[in-house]
């Protein structure tokens, strides 16, 4: 009996593999000769199809800017870490999404704000947590990964590292715009507290409503030279409570690139992000099975997540990209050296 | 030739699945019958053989005490959560170690701790980083995980979570010793970052040597239910920055427990278990190639960090126990049902 099930575990696993084995071969037939590859998202959620024209309009005008900022800079020679670094300060800029000026408001009325960085090569690594005067929370985090011993600073100790790194500062003010402020006044009624950023209701001129809601903004490339890097920014979620750090900043859970393997950002409920360890689950998945990207997004995102908890970007070593959500919808836009140049919002 | 290939591979393939699966037959046939295991450390590192015989056996004392601690709450039934606290609690507040009171101290003198607890049966967690008057930093990570909708709280915000929450508070000089602060004026002459705790400098009458680093405790348990659950709590590094956060409050890089798999907890170069993700990685080869606890911590603790980086305890799901580490020693103990009670600090 014993040599029976072991004799169908063989059959089932080798089924299982050469299945696998097939499907990632097709895979990368469809890309033969993928020289980069770029993905942003700038948040999933219940984003209402019934969100006004202009709105929608507003979110397919930036993110199509961004995605074209960093597929011309790959096209030219870029690094992978330079774009996504330029695309990320572009978005942390732009008041439309939840991260610099436009982020979310504590419980405290301040914006907080979180990122990493990492690169493939050599999983060197940066991010900050809770900082609330540097302009391109980014650039502080690349920052970290290139002149500092350590990965993450956090708090006073994220500002303090921002004096000597000598980065831009503003006053929190800065990052604070009306409906933000609106918003954290209607949360703080109803004693909830908000993931991110919700599409609609950052436009300003479209109703909140309790389904629509995450953000953070992220950018995964490969470049010419077959280098991976992933960064994420936010500002994490309306009416959070002073001093919670979420899986933005946290290496393995927001964030991850392995050149080996992927290069990955998410955005959704956060805690489940870091309990789950979904940007190097993903990875793992590859490098432990050999699944591809899409497969192994696939598992985490839609197996290990709950419905409604996010979604990620990836771009894998051979140039494929995977935007998988379990939500309704998620801010996105993929481009690569074959033309492909796709932004979208729902399915 | 595509043919023969595929052929090959899935020979091999089979090969090396029964192969695995053989073997871990075979660690759960050394353990038929295991009704709670347990692993503690107090920090990995260079630590002489020449260490003075005092301090050997202060530290053997203090690891045999808190096993003992731990190994009978859990004979009594006492779930692995309550026993992995109470143990903790117990190593932070002996100053040998670089938790709690004896904890080193950050380039400005003061000290700021951390900790992180997980709970195998949900993959709830809780961790705080750069608390400053928490006497038991344990015990508020545990509370983050059991109060509040978050996992992570780090600076001022972990103090405000602290004051709500109710645990112990003492000032900052509680936790400071004598040795800890020549420790510190030594490392600043020397314009250094120690790693965390050396176990002869801790007792005091021993010279640092540039090679002893490293400290942290951190324990994990196997309770007659069969829940996991992990815990890690450190005073960091010797002068590091004030505000850098290192891999003990991080969720899978630090600490790690799924039920269906193992419960771990570190120690070491903190940069390097979050760019490894070493608890978790630990974990998801267990959860995806069938490897063996013993397997998977050698995998990650040998190939992936490099040598000297620290070690890692674990307990699986079926009460197995690894202890790896690629110090020349590592303090800690182990003790299960069937009897095993074994304290050590070099191999």
């Amino acid at each position: 009996m014993r040599h029976i099930t072991f004799l169908l575990f063989i059959i089932l696993f080798t089924a299982t593999t050469s299945c696998t084995d097939t499907e990632m071969q097709e895979v990368r037939n469809q890309f033969p000769s993928l020289e980069y590859s770029i993905a942003i998202h700038g948040g999933a959620g219940v984003m209402s199809r019934d969100m006004p024209v202009e709105t929608r309009e507003a979110y397919i005008r930036s993110l199509t800017e961004a995605l074209t900022i960093g597929r011309d800079m790959l096209a030219e020679g870029a690094s992978s870490l330079d774009a996504i670094e330029t695309v990320i300060r572009f978005m942390e800029d732009d008041p439309l999404f939840n991260a610099g000026r436009g982020a979310v408001l504590t419980n405290t009325g301040t914006a907080e704000l979180d990122a990493s960085v990492m690169d493939g090569r050599d999983l060197s690594a940066g991010a900050i947590a809770g900082v609330k005067t540097v302009k391109n929370p980014i650039s502080l985090a690349r920052h970290v990964m290139e002149n500092s011993r350590h990965i993450l600073f956090a708090g006073d100790g994220a500002e303090h590292y921002a004096d000597e790194a000598g980065v831009e500062r503003v006053e929190n003010s800065y990052f604070i715009t009306d409906n933000r402020r609106r918003q954290l006044e209607r949360a703080i009624e109803r004693d909830e507290v908000r993931f991110d950023h919700s599409g609609s209701s950052a436009a300003g001129d479209f109703p909140d409503s309790d389904n629509d809601r995450f953000g953070t903004v992220g950018v995964v490339a490969l470049d010419r030279d077959g280098n991976l890097a992933a960064g994420t920014s936010t500002g994490g979620m309306t009416n959070k409570r002073f001093g919670r750090v979420g899986d933005s900043p946290i290496i393995g859970a927001g964030t991850y690139a392995d050149n080996r393997t992927c290069a990955i950002s998410g955005t959704g409920t956060g805690e489940q992000f870091i309990r789950n360890a979904v940007a190097y689950q993903i990875s793992a998945i590859m490098e432990y099975t050999g699944a591809s990207l899409q497969e192994a997004a696939e598992i985490v995102v839609h197996e290990k997540l709950n419905e409604g908890d996010g979604g990620i970007i990836g771009v894998g070593s051979d140039g494929s990209i995977a935007m998988v959500f379990n939500t309704p919808g998620m801010y996105r836009g993929a481009a690569n050296s074959e033309g492909l140049f796709d932004v979208r919002i729902w399915d």
